[in-house]
């Protein structure tokens, strides 16, 4: 008899985009005329850089000549990617192109590595997150530590009182838009030494970095290399989510132990994916390699900027009309904390119907997003004065309206 | 500290493709000018259809306009692409689209499959069989039990005569190049349902069925639905190896058991994805979908005759020689008895050093491939005849030469 796999009862997470679009849905029936801006779901709007559309369209022209046609590619990428990025990300940090896997975007691959670890690990999490670290290790039956992402400690996690085995970190966060500067980042890296633990480092929003004292990968941290994985993603820097592609760095560095055994993690990576991946479309991956052409630079830098540029003026938007929030510097989220007495999800409401905003609830990230909103500023910069606009008729004064 | 997880020293496969790669480098070195063909590896070598790198292109293009830019796709795929295979595929076998997954390849899925079910789930799996499945099952910690192809059964598995909770199959066969007729397959489906197991069933290969049969689906089974995942690939049928696109099909019917509570299948697969994958790129499947187009289906229907044209050659060729093989006849392989004495390295060897010809030992299957040499009919019909006049002249007398 077919027996499932007995964690799946215990996913516990509220699901939170069939009942926003649900709400949406309701919403629209009511108002057929209503003026709504998304800016809830982290997705580009900005379109794909002319300069990578042709690298794809003429990859997928050679696929069509016997003499260029790419058949099978190898699982862990093809060398010509893997050397750029090791070129143009890590060149002063010593990765080398065979620690850089090429994967589908982090989704996936995050969700993956959980396999190479040991079931009765114990993982460090924080929360609010990004929901698919908590899910892919209740899945994998794994006891979980959650690292609470306060205001009281800059909406950033602190590391663990106990031992744990794996920890997860996002800088810049999603879904808090806060960026972990060096000291507070060296503050993990020696943690993770001194415990023999692995870092999981989702770095999909690197690109959004502006502040000087914030590192742009967790190699600039001494001895990271001994302890950490590093998660990049083109989706977000270079309008790739529809695209999928990023990639995987696993020093060679890093060890894990089968009893007194210790193996290096790139081993167990390697032939995880060999046997389990047949590796990222050609076309795409050349997509991916124009991203590092002069032009290819230039149109995806000024994507970001723009992005950027949405970010700070809600941020700033918000602070002035007298709210608190955080994020909005180094990352495309702002996280807005909830004014007295409203939960998020009845904020969340309330910006639906009287602002014609869809926002996401701070609490779908994590108990400890309760009390937030996260805004994304993957829109344009006139979207974000009219939400604000909108979001200045508001007029709470403190009480439920 | 970070402990590894504690199957990874079980994997116990001999990886062929490095030894083989170094054999051919060693060759190369003595006899540069040697005319090698390859009819190991099973890749496409015919180029990619005209029509399907526009429809790649066209909507890479559409990529760049705001209008009908696409972010972030469905995990379980675009209805579009959805739609169109359970039109075209199983029209008269009531699976509906939404039973249907886009995935990157069958490998990915066929190997991701084995989370959903219970850690000390007993999994049966033909030998020699893809050397994906006992390797994630094996990563899995699960029980096998092998499934021995002998020449005596026809070179294809028969049903277990212990209880096993899943059932690896592959039909036509990679490697032995053989095809389950209904009857054969009808025994599983049995089986399956009196054991209340789950069939994983693997079809990568059915665009080159051309016995009347064998069933092209395993959903012509009657009953079926209840008890088998299909994995269903573009890679062979319409050369997107590169490409990476194929499709999962999971039947709303199928259950399994949390103690005593049934459950859909499909809902763990939703869940899954939904946790574990953001979906396959958008050109890629707009690439898949203009398969169905009439210029589509005329250009992949054509390649797969060549294909197949090839496979027959080597197959009547083979026998003509006075060889034993089988195949050939509904699979892109031919699975090649070798003469005695010889195992199936060394046959290689002799076919590597007498022929310039490189195939797979069986072997590389599983111990029950051992006596067995795979030839790939993914090559030109000219190099199949080159080929058999080379094995021709072997001259072998039942003697090691």
């Amino acid at each position: 008899m077919a027996k499932s796999n007995p964690h799946f009862p215990k996913l516990r997470r509220e699901y939170i985009f069939p009942i926003i679009e649900k709400k949406l849905f309701e919403m629209r029936e009511k108002y057929p005329e209503a003026a709504i801006i998304n800016v809830g779901i982290g997705d580009v709007s900005l379109p794909l850089a002319p300069s990578i559309a042709k690298a794809i369209n003429l990859a997928t022209i050679e696929m069509t000549d016997p003499s260029s046609l790419k058949g099978y590619g190898p699982s862990e990428g093809y060398p010509f990617l893997r050397k750029a990025i090791a070129e143009n990300n890590y060149k002063d940090l010593s990765i080398t192109w065979d620690e850089i896997f090429i994967s589908d975007g982090i989704n996936s691959d995050i969700a993956n590595i959980s396999e190479l670890f040991h079931p009765r690990s114990v993982v460090a999490i924080p929360n609010p997150s990004y929901p698919v670290y908590l899910d892919a290790n209740i899945l994998a039956g794994r006891k979980v530590v959650l690292m609470p992402c306060l205001e009281a400690t800059g909406c950033l996690p602190t590391v663990p009182e106990e031992k744990v085995d794996v920890i997860y970190l996002c800088s810049p966060s999603n879904p808090t838009g806060v960026a972990m500067t060096k000291v507070e980042l060296t503050a993990f890296v020696e943690y993770a030494r001194a415990n023999q633990s692995v870092i999981i480092y989702d770095n999909a929003y690197s690109a959004f970095i502006t502040s000087p004292d914030v590192p742009t990968s967790i190699y600039e941290i001494p001895h990271a290399k001994e302890v950490a994985i590093e998660f990049c993603s083109f989706s977000k820097s270079a309008g790739f989510t529809g695209l999928r592609c990023g990639f995987t760095v696993i020093p060679k560095e890093i060890q894990v132990f089968h009893g007194k055994k210790a193996r290096p993690l790139w081993d167990l990576w390697s032939k995880r994916q060999s046997i389990k991946s047949n590796g990222v479309s050609y076309p795409i991956q050349r997509g991916a390699l124009s991203i590092y052409s002069k032009e290819g630079k230039e149109e995806t830098v000024f994507q970001v900027k723009s992005y950027l540029a949405s970010a700070k003026a809600f941020y700033e938007g918000l602070r002035k009309l007298g709210y608190t929030c955080y994020g909005g510097m180094n990352a495309p989220y702002v996280w807005w904390k909830v004014p007295s007495p409203y939960t998020s999800w009845e904020f969340f409401d309330l910006l639906l119907n009287k602002c014609q905003l869809i926002a996401i609830p701070g609490s779908g990230f994590g108990e400890y997003g309760e009390g937030f909103i996260r805004l994304s500023a993957f829109t344009k910069l006139e979207h974000v004065h009219i939400a604000l606009e909108r979001i200045q008729k508001l007029d709470l004064h403190g009480k439920k309206i």
